[in-house]
């Protein structure tokens, strides 16, 4: 596979505000089984390995789960303060939970798993997420192994097909539509802000 | 109309992260008419007086108010960098555009067309957004007039009927979820993280 023309661009802004560890948190939209929208944060994770696609660690309980069982289409913002750009990602939502029978997606979600902080692995073995709280049970629960994801842990990748990038400075601004057609290939074109 | 009790906890949230100008840039899911999400960052414009609806600008001619005309609802996800929490409002939007045939939210939309700057005026009267860029037209055009807003200038309004307040400072963090029943009237559940 080849780099998306999109990448580049993305991989400046990810350095560019680097400083800010939350320069990595995007906002991710899908839609419920009703209908509405949803629309959480999620922090980037990465792509993965020889694809354009972009990772994020769920729960196998979250909301976000049934949603993309019914529709797999999502859109991401991502807006990067230091350099007042914005990229909006529209794709495809792939879930690899711990049954996938896809052994490379397997790998990867071992990956991701190996390389949470130990609090963060520890979430995953929390109480139901949304269900009534009760701190009596719940979270009083040992870290889970390092090495072998909970049950609950989940990959999730977006698969984007249409990027939307915009550069607040300037003026005008410069934005850029990025598409991919059906061979693959992606094209941009310049369009007014 | 009572304060819903969500804006006590946002009030606070914006308080301290009042240093942060994009501290006032949150993200806004929309529904696209083949029933694809959209998302894109959005600058909170206060609250509608009297009300608990949030404020927004927005171009007549963007795609998000084609989404509005088919499906209005919307969540609207609002990260706070300083104090790690994160607000997803979700509710219904209304749009007021030139020819709103109410006269409180005509008078609401010339009071934010005036608090904009004399730059941010001006991307009302430029070329088509998303439209194939041409620098030779488009963007040379003069300071529109600072008191009445151009026919292009729409007030965006979300009502939210469910608030869902996550505080990722704690262990666990702190989750609640804020529901308005059909009087009118807000109740918060604390629920897991």
């Amino acid at each position: 596979m080849s780099l998306a023309s999109w990448r580049s661009p993305l991989a400046r802004a990810l350095h560019r505000n680097r400083s800010l560890v939350y320069s990595r948190y995007l906002q991710l939209a899908t839609v419920r089984s009703d209908g509405r929208p949803a629309n959480r944060t999620v922090v980037f994770r990465g792509f993965l390995e020889e694809t354009n696609q972009l990772q994020f660690v769920t729960d196998a309980r979250s909301q976000k789960v049934e949603q993309i069982e019914h529709i797999s289409a999502a859109e991401a913002c991502w807006y990067f303060p230091n350099t007042r750009e914005q990229f909006r990602l529209a794709g495809q939502l792939t879930l690899v939970p711990a049954n996938c029978p896809h052994a490379d997606l397997l790998a990867a979600r071992q990956r991701l798993w190996q390389a949470l902080s130990d609090p963060a692995r520890t979430q995953f073995a929390w109480a139901d997420p949304g269900q009534p709280r009760n701190d009596d049970v719940g979270f009083a629960v040992p870290s889970p192994d390092a090495t072998t994801p909970l049950p609950t842990f989940c990959l999730l990748l977006l698969d984007p097909d249409r990027v939307d990038h915009l550069e607040l400075r300037g003026d005008p601004q410069n934005r850029g539509l990025y598409h991919r057609d059906a061979a693959g290939n992606w094209s941009m074109q310049a369009v007014n802000p």
